[in-house]
């Protein structure tokens, strides 16, 4: 029998790697003459660079960038194991996490360091870049990411604009004739979870603004901002990224890269999947294993464990998700590519004492699948 | 297929009819055309009588008696469907839930109750009795029993002693010559699930009485009043009950019931799977669900479970046993006839949202189990 493990990872617990192995740990037991494969897999949102790197035994690169209130930080981005394609998570360079409660403000945080990662992902020879957006601190539609990569924005008086949100409103011209020549032969797959626009009710400032840093009016003013902003793109570059699903996400860093770097929006498992291998990986596999911290509704807008059922169904696989937390809506998977569903909880506990314990629990989950798993052989 | 569903009770949660109807609903959903059979079990302790009732469509018997402190309570027993066996908990006349915990005071509380409902029983015909002991608020040595069918125990000017394990040391003389008449002709088998002596550091006083409201001095008293009572019974009954493993269980009722009633201490899963037919079902199925609202190491000493499994095991069926937590040592089921452990928890979550949601729970985990055992039935 062959076995792919293929997890994310399982948020503030363990990365995809561990959560495989440890449901290898278990299985192995009730299986130990099967045949094992893991791939840890991810959805283009945190984790995403470790999957990767573990999956292909890439490389990381750490670097220093601006964080998004333009002070140093150390941030790394990944290379995969071919040498070829860089993967970068804008949070390591822009995310929310980089500012303190008290320093959130989108009127003026940057994309900058995001720019500078794709900056040094191009001097390693990467024409190829997986770029997650999504947990960011701006709202500057890419403003800063553009700028770290050459092309400038002039206010009336032709001097560049200062950095975030606030200062969308300020520039009259978008000068590209300085954007870095090694964009031109770049693929930007931009891999986000998000479908909102650019701006108006379900846009970038008035739905993320608010956990940015934005009060009501300061996001009335960015959402206005942004408007204006995608308008210059429209009449100066001649793209029309207001409306694409998912231009809203990460405070525009969707529509700056459709706009100023030629990006593409994708789903993120299917890219990841085509980077890992899965599609061979299951065709090869007799049952799939795959899994996230939380599995509910949602899973099946572009989760890894939805992705990877999509994958597993072209080849008729089975599979089981195994899940920390089975939330609301969760059996809606059964008809969507999902056998089973699998909670790794063995007893009332809560959410702190089952991330420290996840390993163990995950352990011992795989026996119990490989147990029922048996008995069922037997039936 | 046939898949028997013979699980305990949830305490405080479902009863075992309950708990099999909720997993049968989610097995249901995966095999359709399997014929199910349901057969709630038991272990001797709480909801023995609910369970037997239950599982022979028997009858529940209400009736008057007196609580540990002579007040009048209403209690009850069952009679199983056929009407021969009557099952008695003797918590329900006896337990500590009868007393407040102001109230709880060894010294006095007695088993008269248990043995009114033992008289009840042989009213209502029965000559077959099962009683479950547990959760008692006494440490009378089940003189009180044995006095409300007809025993004297007297002092030495030849007047009945007070109540309660108090009293124990004013007898001098016990006289049987008034036991009820049928108790000779009835069979009395007492499930208990512990092995404590009458008396001494493991005996009924020292390990039990703090809990029934003992201060230490007091519980050394009562150990020295068992000591002297078990004596007595041994000179003037000729029966040596102090070293009887379950002798001291429920403040020394089992010698109690020994002693003046001929009892035999039974273990309670086989006398109980006996009654319910449990051997026959089991080898009618192809698979067997058993489960319990706790499950570790602490099963494999009586409790349904592990019972369930030693029947499976005897016809080589395969055994899932389903639980609210898994605890240390479950593991150590997997090699004692229990070939899988599953839990219902799907999430984090208190104790109490976990019996909040028991059934709902163990619908959705009786539908796991069965993709889990129809995607092994694939491999």
């Amino acid at each position: 029998m062959r076995i792919l493990i293929a997890p994310d990872s399982y948020k503030n617990a363990l990365s995809a790697l561990e959560v495989a192995t440890s449901l290898k740990a278990g299985l192995f037991k009730v299986f130990p003459e099967a045949e094992f494969e893991i791939l840890p897999m991810a959805d283009g949102g945190e984790g995403t660079v470790e999957a990767l790197i573990d999956a292909t035994q890439g490389e990381i690169i750490k670097t220093t960038v601006h964080d998004p209130l333009m002070r140093p930080v150390e941030s790394s981005f990944g290379i995969t194991g071919d040498g070829i394609t860089a993967v970068i998570e804008m949070a390591s360079a822009s995310g929310i996490q980089l500012v303190t409660s008290e320093e959130r403000n989108p009127w003026i945080t940057t994309t900058f360091g995001t720019g500078e990662l794709i900056h040094a992902a191009l001097d390693k020879g990467c024409r190829d870049i997986i770029l997650g957006i999504g947990g960011s601190a701006t709202n500057d539609c890419g403003m800063g990411m553009a700028a770290a990569l050459g092309v400038k924005f002039l206010d009336a008086a032709g001097n560049s604009v200062g950095t975030g949100g606030g200062s969308l409103s300020d520039v009259t011209r978008i000068d590209t004739s300085g954007l870095d020549e090694r964009i031109r032969e770049t693929k930007i797959m931009v891999a986000c979870d998000v479908t909102n626009p650019l701006t108006g009710p379900d846009g970038a400032a008035h739905v993320y603004g608010p956990q940015k840093g934005a009060d009501p009016d300061m996001a009335k003013e960015l959402d206005s901002n942004l408007k204006k902003f995608s308008g210059l793109i429209s009449e100066q570059l001649g793209k029309e990224v207001g409306n694409i699903p998912g231009a809203g996400a990460a405070g525009g860093l969707g529509a700056g890269l459709i706009a100023f770097l030629d990006g593409e929006l994708v789903e993120g498992v299917p890219i990841i999947a085509a980077k890992t291998g899965l599609d061979e990986a299951v065709s090869k596999a007799d049952i799939v294993i795959t899994g996230e911290g939380g599995i509910d509704f949602q899973t099946q807008f572009g989760k890894t464990p939805y992705g990877v059922a999509q994958v597993a169904k072209k080849h008729s696989k089975p599979v089981i998700a195994v899940a920390g937390t089975i939330g609301e809506g969760a059996e809606e998977l059964y008809s969507k590519g999902i056998d089973a569903v699998v909670s790794i909880l063995d007893s009332p506990m809560s959410l702190e004492d089952a991330i420290q314990q996840t390993s163990t629990l995950l352990v011992a989950t795989g026996e119990r699948i490989g147990r029922l798993l048996m008995l069922g052989r037997g039936l």
